[in-house]
């Protein structure tokens, strides 16, 4: 895996703006945000998207996550947000280190930035027979 | 916090196309599939959104996702993918039940679906010195 931004900015070779640091997890403000509060949560471990994470990483991110929406909703005034994690370029993955959205979402533009995440959701209709053969194989691999 | 289509689904009320099963996460295709692959990974806990979410539940559906993906990705062949967790009507949330999407990402439409997640991404330029002061309220709050 490639050094990224996110690995100088663990070891603490580029600024950022820190909200939350452990062990294993940092969080930072990102620099370009779609909204208020638009915060990076990443793992320490370096791993470019989330299925080449450990486990142990994935879940000490899992774990804090919950704790730092509920301190960027409090400190932002937001009720509502996206939380996306994008892995490779066709998925708009930008920085090759699994990194986690926070995006606080607003009725209307605040502190000179946007409203938060657009999402389009063209969404089709699971066939049964092919939903049923397709679980079975994602089943098989877990 | 209201029962849901989710509650119904893990009580075994609601039939779903289950992909992994444990005490504390259940994951099933989703019913209404932005690709092929789309699947929904949820806490048995009745959490409304992922800030009301308890440590436990969040770290086990953290340590469990990166399998989840890669066994996604194997089944249908996919190499890019998002996560998308969403929070709050405004966030685009429509069950009251915290879940996050799995959706693959491809080049093209297959299997009768589209290629995934529409993202709409308008940045902004984070200010120093807004930046530090929102980082130092966060960081106070976790």
């Amino acid at each position: 895996m490639p050094d990224s931004i996110f690995s100088k900015i663990i070891r603490g070779e580029v600024p950022c703006h820190r909200v939350y640091e452990d062990r294993q997890v940092l969080a930072f403000l990102d620099a370009f945000p779609l909204s208020e509060g638009h915060t990076l949560v990443i793992p320490k471990e370096p791993a470019a998207t989330l299925d080449a994470l450990g486990d142990e990483s994935a879940a000490a991110i899992g774990r804090v996550l919950p704790r730092i929406c509920r301190a960027v909703l409090k400190a932002t005034g937001a009720n509502a947000y996206n939380l996306l994690q994008n892995n490779g370029g066709l998925a708009h993955q930008a920085v090759e280190h699994v990194h986690f959205h926070l995006i606080p979402r607003f009725e209307s533009a605040r502190a000179g930035l946007g409203t938060g995440l657009g999402i389009a959701w063209k969404a089709g209709k699971l066939d049964g027979a092919a939903g049923a053969d397709l679980a079975r194989r994602i089943a098989a691999l877990v």
